[in-house]
């Protein structure tokens, strides 16, 4: 992560609340932000992840009152309640379990504090869904927003894509999700099936729709066995004829979009995660998503790829865009775009120089 | 499985070449057929699957000359040389490795023996490609077929159901297969990752359109981290409107297309897999292509569908009526279809009494 400088010198003072497999990686990327302050995480745990929170020297706080004492007797040093953490705050950044979020929301309101809640929450929660290069201007001035799960940014990314070159007519996608996250695949997540979701579209239709309302999209989700990131094939009939090199000039202008080629020896979901870790990348993450560009084609006005999803971190830097928009320091969606790229490190291809 | 009489009093004489995968359960079939003897089955192992049929007491073969010695000398009696086998016989099916049908194809003429060839070989191999609903009349008199795939015989078998009620304008699909058959997982096959087939179309597009040559039809394929069976999703564009009763009606009244449901505890590729077991089908296998029903979904002049596939077994009733169709006993393919199923036990649901 690189050191960037932002126009605007006014700092985001930010907290996240809930140190999971989203907040770690969001305070991460909060602390490399130019214009932003991570002021302390809140947790209710008292295990190896709340204690590496400790190591990396994070001020952190009991999410809930009745969680201080249990921490501080672990040995886990206690700055505050919830409440001292976001009398510190401008902004909280949600990531606790799905459901929690939107409890939580009413403390943050009363503590006058902007709220960006995850995925995992309902929509009604907050009444915005966000995805940056989609719909960053809607969520200027709001109190709160939901970043929506990894599958949904992911479709809205590429579709947007598509969508901003005047190409797409429909998509229909089939979202191919791994059984669990590593971090739990201990608690009977492995397993030797597939699960399809039984209902179709899949949630992540009415998700994408919220944030692009004229997109004609279908989505089919299953649960596959592999317990690292996804993988979504799609099936796009386009606006108008174009050769495959126009849709993946397309994919390529589109930011935190980056082409792979099964011709560089990237053939399965495990050659990103050997390459992220080869790069140099924190936790091994990849927050773009990735399209096969050789795999790609287009067959009459008919378009087929497919692309992986890390569940773990591609809705990290929209974490951060939505920071800055409910915050309002940055009023167009592709300079925060361009602040957060720039800060991570994110790329449009990751072999070229 | 059942004894069941059929019409036709003549025989046929029935050798199995290749006791793997296939070639195990398609001389089991054989064996129960009203119609059919088998006369012996070839194969050149001496492991434990080679080793079991012995003790089924089928008479075994040394399908290379130079196999003989090694597999006398390993305690299995030899009944003979390929040649003495295909003598007995008025139609072999070849089940042996991918690409080694296509080798064994000229032994085959020159002993006078009309072959089944298995998908992994090439279409050029015999000129001729068979799904027993699709075109079974088509193969009447011929010397050789080729039964497709796993996953080209699923597809066929349901979207000529579509196609024979009128209802089927295209089809765009994506095959999630699975990485590697149980018997052989413990030779690096269990993997923790998907990966994607490079191809658009995948070859079951192609293998397809040589059966139902009209056939507007996309495959993506993909390689998933489970063992057991292959799961498919679908996207198909209706010719006029339909019901999604009368979508379903066009599936029950396909052969070897069960209609399975969410709604009874059949959530994953593993439920059939325990229910087989629990029905007790031989091996637990499923010939059925298993379409869950109630997830089943019609919008506008789309059918989005996902069914389950047992790569081990799918095929077996193709090949019983591919020996049926090139001994020319039987004229007519459902006329096959219901000696084959009514045999094995074929059902279009499997909780109904």
């Amino acid at each position: 992560m690189r050191t960037v400088e932002a126009k605007n010198t006014s700092r985001i003072r930010v907290a996240v609340n809930g140190y999971g497999v989203i907040g770690k990686r969001v305070a991460d990327a909060v602390r490399v932000q130019p214009d932003m302050d991570l002021v302390g995480v809140g947790d209710v745990s008292t295990d190896y992840r709340v204690r590496a929170a400790v190591i990396l020297g994070l001020p952190l706080y009991a999410a809930q009152p009745d969680r201080a004492h249990d921490m501080e007797a672990a040995g886990i040093p206690v700055a505050g309640a919830l409440e001292d953490l976001l009398a510190q705050a401008e902004v909280v950044v949600d990531c606790t379990p799905k459901g929690v979020g939107a409890m939580n929301l009413e403390r943050y309101r009363t503590a006058g504090v902007k709220a960006v809640l995850q995925g995992g929450e309902k929509h009604s929660a907050t009444g915005h869904c966000f995805v940056a290069q989609a719909n960053y201007e809607s969520a200027l001035g709001r109190d709160a927003t939901r970043v929506v799960s990894c599958n949904t940014t992911a479709t809205v990314r590429t579709l947007f894509a598509l969508d901003s070159a005047g190409l797409l007519r429909k998509a229909r996608g089939v979202l191919v999700r791994r059984a669990t996250d590593p971090w739990e695949s201990h608690l009977g997540g492995i397993m030797n099936t597939v699960v399809p979701e039984p209902r179709i579209p899949s949630h992540q239709t009415v998700d994408a729709q919220r944030i692009m309302p004229h997109l004609d999209v279908v989505t089919l989700a299953a649960k596959a066995a592999h317990t690292q990131t996804h993988n979504h094939y799609w099936v796009a009939e386009l606006r108008r004829k174009a050769s495959r090199q126009q849709v993946l000039e397309a994919f390529r202008a589109a930011p935190r979009v980056a082409l792979i080629r099964m011709s560089d020896g990237i053939e399965g979901l495990n050659s990103t995660i050997e390459l992220m870790k080869d790069l140099g990348r924190p936790r091994g993450d990849m927050w773009e998503v990735a399209v096969w560009e050789d795999v790609l084609k287009v067959q009459g006005r008919e378009v087929f790829y497919t692309y992986q999803v890390y569940n773990e971190a591609v809705v990290v830097p929209e974490n951060v865009d939505a920071v800055r928009a409910l915050a309002g320091t940055v009023t167009v969606g592709h300079e925060s775009i361009r602040i957060t790229d720039a800060s991570l490190g994110i790329r449009s291809q990751f072999l070229a120089p």
